[in-house]
C-alpha cells in the first residue's frame, strides 16, 4: 500500500522509472504513482492510479504541496543539467540545491505533524559530477567530493542534506551517484555529457553526430534501463546497511570514446561509425576533463546493485528499449 | 590598504585572531578591522580603526550590510557549536548553513555591482567534524566527507559553497578544517569537544574537571595560537596553489586523553591531575566516537601551515597565553 512520487517524472529517467513501476518491476505494493515535473509528464498505463502534476520545484509552496501528499517513496530526479547550471549560476543553485532543501524541509514538516510516524523513503539522484580531479586509477568508496562544476556542488550539497535528514530520522533516504546515462534516447540536451549518447544514437538513426572531445576520453556509463533498475531497487533497500554513509557510487562501465566507437562498429558496422565527425569544443572538453572515468564501487556491489558488463551491452539495451 | 572583517569576532578564536592582527602579525597593510558577532566584541588596541558591530548572521539583511562594507578579507568563524546544532536542528541549519550561503550571496552581489573588481579573500573556518567513520589510521587529503553530526554537515555544505563561489571568481576563498582547539581559555561551552580543554584548563586553575569519555579516546588538537596563525597565514595564501581543491585539512597533534593527562602530569604534577574525575556521558561519547583522530595533512604542510609538535607544547601555549 505505497504511494510513489517521482520528482522529475517527465524526464528521461523519470519516464523509464515510471514505466518500470507500472510494469510491476518494483518490490512494492503500489497504490498510486504521482509524476511531478516542470511540465506534465506522460502517464504510463498501470494497474493503479497514475497522476501527473506540474510546477517549479524551486517554489517552496510546491514542496509543501508535494509533501502533503505524504508519498511513501520519493524519487528525487529533478535538476537542471550541468551545462545549464554552469551558465546560469543562480538558477542552478536555486533549483538544484535550494529546491531540494525545501523539499526535505517540507517532508520533515509532515514527519513532525504526523507525530513522527511519517518517514518516507527518499532516493536522491546524485551524480559522479560530485567528484573532482586529480583522480586515482579507480575511485574507491572513500574518495573525496571536490566538485569542479556548480552542478556537481549542488548535487553534493543535496547529498549532505539527504544524509543529515536521514540520520536524524525525518526521512529514510540516501543518494545514488549515477554514472553518465548512455545511450539516452531522444534529442541531445544541454548536459555537457550529451555527446556520449549522441555519437551512438545519431549514427544508429542514420544521422551525423559530433564528437567534441578526444577519443581517448574515458568515462563511466550505465544504461537508462540500469538507472531505472537502480531506483526500483533503492525503493526497498535496507538502509541500515549503509552504516551511516548515505551516498553510494553506483556500478557502471568504464571505457574510452574509442572503445564506445569500436563497440558501435562491432554491432552496426563501419558505415554507421562514419557518421561520427570530430569537432573539438573547448568548453565541453574543459567540463568533461574534470569528470571521473573509473570506479571501484564495492559498497554498491555488496548491496546488490549491478550495471552493464561492457559498452556493447549498453548499445544493445538502447537498441532493444529505444531504437524505433 | 586592507579592510578586514571577522564574522564571529567575539568568539574565542575571533578574539585571538583580532589581537594577532592588531599586533601586526599579518602580512597585510590593515586600515580597518571590523568585528562582527551576535554580541559586541571586545576591541583590541590597534594602530588602525577597529569597529565592533553586532547582529544575527542568519538574517539576510545582516549579510548585505556586512558585504556592503566591502571588506578585502573576510574571516568567517561564526557558528553555533556541535552540541547545540545537534539539539536544535533548524537553528543549526539556519545559522551555520543558510547564514553562510546568504553571506556568500551578498558578497557575490557586491562583486557583480563592482563590475567584477571586488573579489574578497574569504577564509571559512571549517572543522574535522565534516568527516565520519570508519577511518583509516591516518586521514589523508583525499578522504571523503561523511559527517555524522548536523554541525559537520553544515560545515561541509558551506565548504561546497565557498568552493563554487571561488571557482566562479565571485570570491577568492577557501576553507580550513580546524583541529579541535585546545586548550580553550575561559569557561566550558556547549561543544561536545569542550572537555578536551576542560581536563587541562580546570586542573591548572585548581578546579575539578569531568572526563566524559574513555582515556583511550584519541583526538586531533591545535592551540588557539596556532588557529589564529592559520588564519593570518590564510589571508595571503596564493590560492592558485590549491589547484581547485578549496578545503584544507590543517596540521594538529594526534594524542589520546591518557597522553593529554600524562603531558599535564609532566608539566603540572600529580596533584593537578588528581582534579580530573571520570564521569561517562553517553551523549558526548556517541558524538566524539564519530570524530576522526589522526591526519596526514600533506597539502597544508606543503603550503606552510604548521601546528604544535606535541600536546605538552599545546599546554605550554595555554600557560603562556591564557593562564592568569
Amino acid at each position: 500500500m505505497s504511494k510513489i512520487l517521482i520528482i522529475g517524472g517527465a524526464g528521461m529517467i523519470g519516464q523509464k522509472l515510471a514505466h518500470r513501476i507500472a510494469a510491476a518491476s518494483i518490490n512494492v505494493d503500489v497504490t498510486e504513482l504521482v509524476l511531478y515535473d516542470i511540465v506534465d509528464a506522460t502517464k504510463p498505463d498501470a494497474a493503479f492510479s497514475v497522476q501527473a502534476t506540474s510546477g517549479n520545484i524551486a517554489d517552496p509552496e510546491e514542496s509543501s504541496r508535494l509533501a502533503a501528499m505524504r508519498p511513501d517513496i520519493v524519487f528525487h530526479l529533478a535538476a537542471i543539467v550541468s551545462g545549464e547550471a554552469e551558465k546560469e549560476f543562480s538558477k542552478g543553485w536555486n533549483i538544484n540545491a535550494r529546491g531540494s532543501w525545501q523539499l526535505l524541509e517540507a517532508l520533515r514538516s509532515e514527519h513532525e505533524s504526523s507525530g513522527g510516524s511519517y518517514r518516507p523513503r527518499v532516493v536522491f539522484a546524485s551524480s559522479i559530477a560530485v567528484f573532482g580531479g586529480p583522480y586515482p586509477d579507480k575511485i574507491d568508496d572513500d574518495f573525496l567530493c571536490a566538485p569542479q562544476t556548480s552542478y556537481g556542488a549542488q548535487k553534493a550539497m543535496t547529498e549532505l542534506l539527504v544524509a543529515d535528514y536521514s540520520r536524524k530520522g525525518y526521512i529514510d533516504g540516501f543518494s545514488m551517484r549515477l554514472p553518465t546515462i548512455c545511450v539516452r534516447p531522444g534529442k541531445p540536451n544541454l548536459a555537457a555529457s550529451s555527446f556520449f549518447s549522441g555519437i551512438i544514437r545519431e549514427p544508429l538513426n542514420g544521422q551525423g553526430a559530433i564528437l567534441p572531445v578526444s577519443d581517448e576520453t574515458r568515462h563511466w556509463h550505465a544504461s537508462p534501463r540500469a538507472a531505472a533498475r537502480f531506483f526500483t531497487k533503492a525503493a526497498t533497500l535496507d538502509t541500515s546497511k549503509l552504516k551511516g554513509r548515505y551516498s553510494l557510487n553506483l556500478p557502471g562501465v568504464s571505457c574510452t570514446v574509442a572503445e564506445q566507437i569500436e563497440a558501435l562498429r562491432g554491432i552496426a558496422g563501419n558505415d554507421v561509425v562514419k557518421l561520427i565527425r570530430t569537432e573539438p569544443d573547448e568548453a565541453v572538453k574543459k567540463i568533461v576533463s574534470g569528470w571521473p572515468s573509473n570506479f571501484d564501487p564495492q559498497r554498491a556491489h555488496a548491496l546488490g546493485f549491478e550495471g552493464e558488463k561492457d559498452f556493447a551491452e549498453i548499445i544493445r539495451v538502447y537498441m532493444e528499449d529505444d531504437l524505433v
